[in-house]
């Protein structure tokens, strides 16, 4: 009697944990973080900063619209010091690591925060980070990116910045499982979140076969391309906003003034060049954009959010 | 009689030798260079070239003029790379390495070429170099000194830049025997003359005790320091140039356009900051500069001149 009574017990448990199991499993993120299903999130976040001076100087001025809420940190560059100030004073801001194995520009470079001799198939042979995301990919062990981007999460701390999250320059990370099973782990060990979108399962089927259930992932990442003429920036992001699904969604842009340092930076190329960065900068501080989120009920979240969601 | 006439000729040869030793001795740089002893013979010299977009771009704009003809780049800066590509297409340029163990802003940093591991005595607790020369210099183990600036001078070599001299940023080098020593010895492995003058002996009296008889070195050198108020400057280096004696001089200076990057760079310090350095661009590359230089018969000179002189 006693035994088919815990029997009957132990079922009846095991049928409530499995329910509220797939019950956690079946609800949004956007569920998860106490919002209705259908509800419009959007982060607005500026990648690069720690880049240079005009992208730290323009993004601290969007983050006092309100507008621009979040964005990520390149530890190996030269302007680090300067945004970990910034995140020292202003510790409340939705502030991530931008991690770093690619250095794009032909004027200006930047290598790893490891000891060189430690990760050297991250090098090119002038000692910087590669130019592009797929030779970065193609040439990188696996145990030295590990090595290298724990590097960068420890020195951001040791400057006291408390990272809300993670992402990848140039998606060099998202490039092959390898690297992406490397990025995942140091995330799960520090507790951080991953820019990770359900819409890129489509391209890349090796992230669904490494995403955990209880991994916080946002619905889809949207970027304006080099395919938009310059005329047409703010139509682009006017009609992206229109039509915005329900669910998180993060806007990834790119800050800095037209200035002598953007355009030395980034000479020859205007695709993420100065100018492109200034009309960035001029959308996403305006008030047009300001109107789009209040006529479309669109709600503004952070990184910081989702973070929560992981235990 | 043989003997005593192979005694003569001998005796008569030393004498000869030990003359033209003595001669050569005695000679000035200036006589050594060819010129009278009497020639006033002056380098224009840029410190601080690949530190930022704005001193690469400021110091190319007065080589234009003919007026600032030499200066020396900061290879563990950022913006090494848009310098090296000045080099390789200006191959005459008289440029020098301005070897670097600091690090001396506060909003922007950079650290060594070496593997960090193998030069820990050079850096600080976030993996920089040290902010000032004096911290630097007492921590420095002079190994260590010598693996990196051998490895900025590789590194410069590497990417096509073909110094023409060296010297030490923020006078690193010349804090104590032992790094000076590191320094000449690196220098004449290289076959490449340093920044010492006859003026510094009484100051540092280190020096004429390592240098050797030929080894070159000019008789002075003039730059402006912060007690001179910003509306003086004109005068100080109007003053300087009408008093300037014969010899060797080089006028070391900071070019720069007072810019965003460099106030973001220089920031809370107007000592060698953006001001300044605009200061110095002015009065260098006027018209006022170039009638001085004809009025008290100035002849420039450059490194590469001296260069010629190490055998």
């Amino acid at each position: 009697m006693r035994r088919s009574l815990l029997a009957t017990f132990a079922v009846l448990i095991l049928l409530f944990v499995s329910d509220v199991r797939s019950q956690e499993v079946t609800k949004t993120v956007a569920e998860r973080l106490g919002y209705p299903r259908d509800a419009k999130l959007l982060i607005v976040h500026a990648d690069d900063l720690g880049m240079a001076h005009s992208v730290n100087a323009a993004t601290i001025k969007a983050f006092e619209s309100g507008l621009v809420n979040s964005a990520s940190i390149m530890v190996p560059c030269p302007w680090l010091s300067e945004i970990a100030a910034y995140a020292r004073a202003n510790p409340q801001a939705d502030l991530g690591l931008h991690l770093t194995l690619t250095s794009e520009w032909t004027s200006f470079r930047w290598g790893p925060v490891m000891p060189s001799d430690k990760v050297k198939s991250l090098l090119d042979k002038d000692g910087f980070f590669r130019l592009t995301e797929s030779e970065a990919a193609a040439q990188a062990d696996p145990k030295e990116v590990e090595l290298e981007i724990t590097a960068q999460i420890e020195r951001a701390k040791a400057l006291g910045i408390q990272p809300t999250h993670l992402d990848s320059h140039m998606g060099t990370l998202y490039q092959n499982k390898a690297l992406f099973e490397v990025f995942l782990r140091v995330a799960r060990i520090n507790k951080l979140p991953v820019r990770v979108a359900k819409t890129w399962f489509a391209r890349a089927d090796f992230l669904p076969s490494i995403l955990k259930a209880d991994d916080v992932y946002i619905d889809r990442v949207l970027d304006i391309n080099p395919s938009v003429a310059p005329g047409d920036w703010a139509k682009f992001y006017s009609d992206a906003i229109k039509k915005l699904e329900p669910g998180v969604t993060e806007i990834v842009i790119h800050l800095a003034y037209d200035d002598a340092e953007m355009r030395g930076a980034t000479v020859n190329h205007p695709d993420w060049g100065a100018a492109w960065r200034q009309r960035d900068f001029d959308f996403f501080t305006s008030d047009e954009f300001r109107k789009l989120l209040q006529e479309n009920q669109i709600k503004l979240i952070t990184w910081r959010e989702l973070a929560k969601l992981i235990k």
